[in-house]
């Protein structure tokens, strides 16, 4: 392993791009090399034009120049050129479907912010409807999809070719109920129930009649009721039945940061120790978990920060629990994590340029 | 029963009271004679200022002049030499604990906006620690009282003279589940789940640390997970044990507006018809509930108005619903359920000076 | 004149639409007479569609039925059928320049809620570029325009036949300056300066990205400064030069709600008393301005009303002064003034249906 | 010039105090020394119960640890026994009026957040009342103090011992006047208008009527209109009269902030070169400011970032100019601001520890 490395973003002007690209730009292990940035595949036009990046995200100049970095057309041959290691794709699912086994063939290490490479269980990859779902070359390349939570998969990670970054609803649910479920306490014949909540700019950049900001201001709506994309994230890495969690997003207003709250019933009473025990031992080694003890987590304690968040109440007689989980959904749900990924993948400390 | 009848309302410097006050000005039946309003009890201050109602409400100000209606000190002198009927008590519970009695005896009929008396069962008003819990005078005073929710006790209001009016979040979560229990179709077994979320006005005028601007806005926080007063409210009024249901509170961005996300278990699989019937059969009569068919409810759409608005979603398996429950917590959820308990207890139309 | 009327409303999908539906289904005098609703004239689908309007505006259901109000498919044939007198456009100022004179020559009256008539000077609609700009028709239609500020042209409107809505900024400044300017007490030779900020709903319901909710929330942005195009209304309806005032709007993180400040400096040192008297012997008969003497207007008084709210400051020595004006962009920026100008026009009480 | 150097903070339990410990923790000359941190002054107790930095902002908990920091009780031993050379007040201005002469009796160097020593004319400072207002000790300290500005007073920071830092309004009106004002340019005849719209963290942590979420949010109100107390701080740092000057602040519905729109008319024509030219070479050795040529600065590019930006636009025939100058008031209004000060005062590059 080496401890330079020259990385690209495609896909630098969403707003998960922006914050990659802030957080690549700071990393101490990547001063030397200024990443690689790119428009979506689609962008060509920004991309030619040669836009600087604090033209794209004003709040990224800075009197160190880094703001001044110029986006560059994607090709295969920019990445060749600037001898790119490590790719991040912060594309629409389908352009990551398209060009991650190209970039895999051309050698290139990859960690893909989307949904297309997320899921083993092609039923629960059926509500993406890729394009090339089924073909030999998507299952070869799905099968050496390793899924990006470290706190789960690090040692997979740390060797993997293609990491497939977490959703950020995922990830603030899976992280909250893996200890428990993993430890055997949660009776599942009652189900649990993750209520979700997320700030606007998980819905994307693109202005809709849901973005707009009389949809989402004042307001909060549940949406995609049993029948979230994230789902099958929730099955396959906690390891449930479809039939054992129901999961309902909401849109907040506000701009960032996701709350989830998530209610199970144990096998057993447990007590508030016992709890923080599981929790204890299953993060002891992952530094960008947080665990509450005295307090409850609130996505303002989260927001613009690259931890996960998590704490609980327990019912008097210990048999049902309230977990709440908070995460910033840009960052640990989406580019801190990214990066948290590439620390691994690199054998870097794991929380380095996160702090 | 007479169709003029003079109100009064005994702490109008609240939200709530500004509500009721807006509500009661604008009644086509209380035009004749205008409300008495007065500060809190304690208040003395502001009532013998002799502040005009747009003084505290600006936006009460108008060009009929009713907001120029000065708020007196509240005396019982003040409501006989008046001649009033009907007491609107906003003030705090403990407040209520000791007048109603007084106002019952001096042949008022009350609504009282607070928690003093919703609660039968001593047990669930122990979180409130009445002073005066265990007298003869309290509990006499009790056995009077009628929880003011027309949608299930709109005979016995309309004979009351004490009417309790319900909590905002059980105003919300009784109203969608009451149906569906009393119908026999939910699991106990497995537990509901009722996860709410409430505007900033829910918490009062009183600043606090927890109504600071700078700690509600762009945040979501959780809050008496497992210990909410209003708990009480849900097992007496659905009629289900304490260990049969789980409510969650969350404090929104907003100003004002609750949003309850439930979760229940059926017994027998549903379809969306066999739901659909139950609500529509038990609210058949109910003008102030708005039952949504192909979307589902959103704080934006209940906000400022005095209906109550129940969707839902029911799993494939027909097992499982989620169901969506708005109100305005300053109107259905307080004063405009208010004044619908003053129309069935006057016997005029439910929904009068309300829409 | 006749106090029975038949109103229809061009445009009801957008959020001036919404308000002004609300306004006509509750005014005291329109209420035998449902108003007919159909959407923009090139929304023909929807339209066609035959949508209720609770389909658009959720927050319109209610109990009465009047959500249950079809839109219809605009056409000159519809209008006639249903004996519309009185038309609301709440269309682009474009089609507003097309179909206005067609409505005239069919003996229609028509409050026009777009920029299309309000500038009698070529100079200043120049900045609109209408199509059919110095055309014989349309020159011929301007003159017979009155702006529909009631404050300033209240005969005028009385038998107008087409009134020209005012703008929503326009209208806060105009109220503000127009009694000082009018009185001569402004010294025009240091400039009129124009601080005025608006909620989002001022940007109109088509999703674009400064009315995504991550551009708007959390921020303020300065917008058009010298060229936004509500000047030309200023110029004229205040009667002062170009070079006179500097109007500067901003874009407000809030959902509706214009607060504009106004600087001014005076030819002779004035005190509280004269500039009371000059606002209040102007609007001696404008039941919809509210003057504040105690304190400042502040955005939260104004909105959901349908008053214009003024007050202002003086500096110690009488030669300055900042005022403050404040109103509702959607009311009496846009629907509630249209309501007032429709009450003007069939002689009722200017305020009926406003409060 | 020693380049390492102990600090400590009184006052860190407020907004600025929570940045001021950001931006010192993460400091590269100060990662070798912890600062001392305690609460305010009067807030013993805290101090006392040795509250860990994570406990009061949670949102600085991080895995470095640094969160655990302890709150220490302020006593000057305790600054001695640290060995404490820079010592930051984030403390109430009457606090800071106390303990100033005697930090620098004890040989420390001071940076004051406070308002306490920003103004050299007596005149100027009556509106604070300062209880010492006259005696010599204080009229002593104020001769030591210069004003924390760095782009206008950087020599004297660099060798003072105390270090009043600006106003966090003050701030934003006097870099974008002083240039314009400095190279003669503008007409003062006229008067200049600053329109100022800070958000809520400027009124400080302390619950009130003013600061509760149900009184900013969904508002804008304009306050302390012709008597804010930051004027001074603008006459004496642009060189204007009180006449020349008209300065509005409102307060916006965001957390945090600064936007002022700023009007000057000026004496000759100037060309959009011409003012950026006068501002290219006031700021060239200024890094923390960031001039804008082809857009204007908005809240959302500012925040959270230390830097004070500018823009501006002019009128057709050159004679006004809008200018629009944004910071975050934590920031470069308050505690980056004292970071770059201390960075001038130590002989560091001015922008360490602020990118």
């Amino acid at each position: 392993m080496t401890s330079t490395v020259q990385t690209a973003v495609i896909g630098v002007t969403g707003y998960a791009g922006a914050e990659l690209a802030r957080l690549l730009l700071r990393h101490p292990r990547l001063r030397s090399a200024s990443p690689v940035f790119a428009g979506r595949i689609d962008e060509k036009d920004i991309a030619h034009g040669g836009v600087p990046l604090a033209g794209i995200h004003p709040a990224l100049a800075d009197s160190t120049g880094s703001g001044d970095l110029k986006l560059q057309p994607f090709s295969w041959e920019l990445l060749a050129e600037r001898g790119v290691d490590v790719l991040f794709l912060a594309t629409p699912h389908e352009q990551s479907r398209q060009w991650v086994p190209e970039a895999l063939a051309r050698g290139l290490r990859v960690i893909d912010l989307s949904g297309a490479w997320r899921l083993n269980d092609a039923a629960n990859r059926a509500i993406y409807a890729f394009e090339n779902e089924g073909s030999a070359q998507a299952d070869a390349t799905q099968a050496q999809a390793v899924y990006g939570m470290p706190e789960l998969h690090r040692k997979q990670i740390a060797r993997a070719h293609l990491v497939a970054n977490p959703g950020c609803y995922a990830t603030s649910i899976v992280l909250a109920l893996k200890p428990l479920v993993a430890a055997g306490l949660v009776d599942l014949n009652c189900g649990i129930v993750c209520d979700a909540k997320s700030g606007v700019s998980g819905a994307g950049k693109a202005p809709t009649a849901k973005t707009h900001f009389m949809y989402a201001a004042d307001n909060l709506s549940a949406y995609s009721v049993f029948t979230h994309r994230h789902t099958g994230e929730l099955l396959e890495q906690i390891g449930v039945d479809a039939a054992d969690i129901t999961f309902t997003p909401h849109l907040l207003p506000i701009p960032r940061g996701i709350l989830s709250t998530i209610y199970v019933r144990f096998k057993e009473p447990q007590t508030r120790g016992s709890i923080e025990q599981v929790y204890s031992k299953f993060f002891a080694a992952s530094p960008m978990v947080r665990l509450y003890k005295d307090t409850l987590p609130q996505i303002q304690y989260s927001v613009r920060t690259s931890y996960a968040d998590i704490g609980f109440e327990l019912s008097h007689d210990g048999r049902r629990a309230v977990i709440v989980s908070c995460l910033d959904n840009l960052l640990k749900g989406a580019s801190s994590q990214a990066v948290q990924n590439l620390n691994v993948m690199q054998g870097w400390g794991e929380a380095e340029g996160l702090e």
